[in-house]
């Protein structure tokens, strides 16, 4: 799974792709984020530094890649990405709070209440959540005013339910309660795949489906069902990689996961059928594309980048 | 300050169109929080207890009140309310928690997290913040399709835009952070009223400006001066009681938050000017709906309502 050093013409194309949609959003990010000198310059601070933390922005990359496949317009493709990824930030703050799994490092860095206070945490995660719905419900978005939408919603008011039903009880929070709940608990594969779908799927699946919302109903279709299955692909990867990269680094077989009691698709399938669940989600969210040609280029190479990651 | 006791007709009136609106946003919350049956069931049990803990529902009356002086769609004026009182309980979830203000009882009560956990608090709080913005980006609330906003957002764009602004850092989050640093220094007047108009001012002006968006230039700049000075007002009047209250209950002339060393307008003004104080921004709000008649009545009456309270 670890092939990105072979590099050919077509990954050098998407290497500079990905590069460019980059500094598209942090630069997204960068302006919409207060300044830390504006007050309270603490808060302003701690919410940058949460949002600037090193990650992979792959939930941007994919609002990227579904802009592209939709021809959407460039401001949703920003905002959604930029929504989508302030949502992933304050997860991250919350989630590594003491209450929750109490980590004190994200990427090697400090967490935001080990680098500040909890109290702030707490405040930065919620402030990042109001501030991606403040992105999403910008005025200069509306380039659809005064279209008529018979018997659908406003597109952006769409995009806004799509991420506020994503991020809550029936999505993000409700998957991370379960996640909770299900420490020390054997679950069924379907019941850890339910799980998932919540904490981490609904938010991948949003980012894929916000760009979408004045495209065609059958490309709507496609990107939903390609979202669906590189979701799941996505934290199938993630279990194997947890267990591989200890197995590498640390000389033992049991990752974090396991260590913590938390039920893992390689806990529950052995890791040689959890590759092959993976491989068949890759191959599943393909198939969903097929029909498409080079503007479904960057969904495919994405796609192959979430299998090949190996961070 | 105390005299609801002594009822007159226009009093009953009043009443009766309190208790018809608490009715109204009582059945809206049970509608759109999701049944406790509903999986994670313990997440959406604790969602219920935060957000049906006895509140007075200021915020959602406000809202009401200002629908029926702007004659605004009864499915917005709803929208507005529910969402309000559902960040507003999200606010008071997550300030209970140990890392802010530690607070085990809520109205009585034990407050969310001493009812069932840190964690599951802390997802309370994050996911009813989400349910505001799905509230407010409900498909069924679009009756303005097709309708052409020349230079102006869609109305219910510029809600979830308000309500966005109103929660994050430059609002009510940024207003807990500037409390929390504030505790145990001496701020000026302006210090302080600048901390409560984020505090509590910001969301008080959203309950009040998202059901007038629709309506003129002068009524929407006449009842943002009212939430302005109401949202003061209540929180002049909120430190009055802390002291008052404890006086009487107690027998200490100190209260909470002075035994908190937080800053009051009590502490900075004293008490006989803080109320004169409360009384010229009670004033300033009637002046600001003067040149009109029946149909701010209720805005009037709240205005009253918020002056006499005892709680």
């Amino acid at each position: 799974m670890h092939n990105m050093a072979v590099l050919n013409a077509k990954e050098l194309d998407f290497s500079a792709w990905t590069k460019t949609s980059l500094a598209r959003i942090e630069n997204m990010l960068d302006n919409t984020l207060p300044p830390e000198t504006l007050a309270p310059q603490r808060l302003h601070s701690a919410m940058r530094y949460s949002a600037f933390n090193g990650g992979k922005r792959i939930r941007a990359l994919l609002s990227y890649a579904t802009a592209e496949f939709c021809d959407a317009d460039p401001k949703i493709a920003d905002a959604a990405a930029c929504a989508v990824e302030l949502i992933h930030a304050y997860s991250l703050v919350h989630d590594d709070m003491p209450c929750m799994d109490d980590d004190d490092l994200r990427r090697g860095k400090p967490s935001c209440h080990k680098q500040y206070d909890d109290a702030t945490a707490l405040l930065v995660g919620d402030a990042l959540q109001s501030l991606a719905f403040d992105v999403l419900s910008a005025e200069n978005l509306t380039v659809f005013s005064g279209h008529i939408f018979a018997n659908r919603a406003h597109p952006q008011i769409q995009m806004l339910n799509l991420l506020a039903k994503a991020s809550g009880s029936i999505g993000m929070a409700g998957g991370q309660a379960i996640d909770l709940a299900s420490v020390g608990k054997s679950l069924t594969q379907a019941e850890l795949e339910n799980m998932h779908q919540l904490k981490t799927g609904a938010l991948i699946k949003a980012a894929v489906l916000m760009p979408s919302v004045t495209s065609t109903p059958e490309k709507i279709a496609a990107v939903s069902e390609f979202a669906s299955c590189i979701g799941l692909a996505f934290q199938v990867v993630d279990d194997i990689l947890d267990v591989e990269a200890d197995t590498a680094t640390l000389g033992k077989t049991a990752g974090k996961d396991a260590d913590a009691n938390k039920p893992t698709y390689v806990t529950i399938l052995g890791l040689s059928a959890a590759k092959q669940h993976a491989e068949a989600l890759h191959h599943k969210a393909l198939a969903a594309i097929q029909p498409y040609g080079n503007e479904a280029l960057r969904l495919r190479e994405l796609a192959s980048f979430i299998m090949q990651r190996s961070f």
